[in-house]
């Protein structure tokens, strides 16, 4: 199985070593990411500026292509010229940060995931909830990674398919619950600023919010992993409302 | 009816200018939007630099707030911070563009306005085919928004929901066929790029996509556009696969 794994949190993040150091035992891993952090870029793509490259070697035979763009960019580059021959599955991650709920939107992560599909790949995302009173074990989170894409493979994941898998934060004496299938929470997140003047009198704004797992409904990627599951959640990229759809052409 | 209006070609594009002198009929317009061209930034939002923020205003009467951020930064602080009171609709355009397809995903018009409906706002995002060959009328193309606009209102648009208005390219002896309300095309969009050298010998790539509107299915927004008619599509922002999700939760 030849593996495209790229991220969005840059090619030297431990997240993306983490998961190369699983992702081998399945196959041959091609590393192409972002060369800097590129965190809630969403789905930008480059098209105004060229995308410079670099290669990337460590000691330990970690090595990849650094792609100075966005997560999609690295993605729509390595597929159409970067890497001769054909890709069985793109991997976006392990991203420092959760992307359950209206994450899911912000996310580089996912959007590489998305991008991948788009070309017709079959691709997965994974992210790593973080939590500031518990120390993050890379290793141990990119192994349960690792063991829940075999599962989603096994089960059959097909040209375009996406999924997004999210692993909780736990101590080092705790384990996931098991893993649960769930739906992405679509609930708001609150936003919070505050107000600040430059020494030049302009006003300027910083956000402030913290992100929580707040309440939700339990059958949601939100609930799941607040209660430290492990949680999968199959994406799809047609924002269309068919309900809305149906109703507006009838009224029209 | 006060309308926040904002778009992702920034505050001096001639489309927002175009759709403000439109919208003014309706109600009150706040205008906030970025300060710079966002184009293709996707649903991008900043959270590790301040939001910086000037005023403009022309000798029209066209006045905004500028923001130093992406679209969907804009309707955030827009909602929380810079517009004291309630706002009963956002605007997003009208970009100098079109945003069907896959473009969707991609576009910054589309984030704003995914953004105003996690708020819990009605909102409605505005986009023109641009067609080389055919010059381009700004004022009548913000017209023929203006009056969908007005009719997606009047067969209820609520609190947390999405419309997308797609716009022709006509020449000035031509009008729309009418409006149609279609789904979202979801084939993918053909990506190539050109690889050079830069004067160090380092590789670089250039995106030379040329966006096309392709063949498609007959009931899509890209079949409509390219016959001429305005199109609307009513988004949602749940990006789970349900029939997936019921898959994998009976097999897992």
């Amino acid at each position: 199985m030849r593996i495209l794994l790229t991220n969005d949190d840059g090619i030297n993040a431990p997240g993306i070593k983490a998961m190369w150091r699983e992702l081998i035992k399945l196959g041959e891993v091609i590393v192409v990411a972002p060369e800097t952090v590129q965190s809630a870029t969403g789905h930008g793509i480059t098209i105004a500026t060229p995308l410079l490259t670099s290669e990337v070697e460590e000691p330990d035979g970690y090595k990849g292509i650094a792609v100075d763009g966005r997560p999609a960019d690295c993605v729509k580059v390595a597929i159409n010229q970067l890497i001769p021959g054909p890709v069985d599955l793109v991997v976006s991650g392990m991203n420092s940060g959760v992307n359950v709920g209206i994450n899911v939107i912000y996310s580089g992560t996912v959007a590489a995931a998305i991008e991948a599909a788009f070309l017709g790949l079959p691709s997965i995302a994974v992210s790593l909830h973080l939590d500031h009173e518990i120390k993050t074990d890379y290793a141990r989170a990119a192994r349960w990674g690792r063991e829940t894409i075999e599962k989603i493979l096994a089960l059959g994941l097909g040209k375009g398919q996406v999924a997004s898998i999210n692993l909780p934060a736990l101590r080092e004496t705790h384990e996931p619950l098991g893993v649960k299938v769930v739906r992405q929470c679509i609930q708001p997140w609150v936003d919070t600023y505050e107000q600040r003047r430059d020494p030049r009198g302009r006003k300027y704004y910083w956000n402030n919010s913290i992100f929580t797992l707040g309440e939700t409904e339990d059958d949601t990627d939100v609930a799941a992993i607040r209660e430290k599951y492990i949680t999968v959640t199959p994406l799809q990229f047609d924002l269309t409302n068919y309900l809305t759809l149906k109703k507006w052409q009838e009224a029209w």
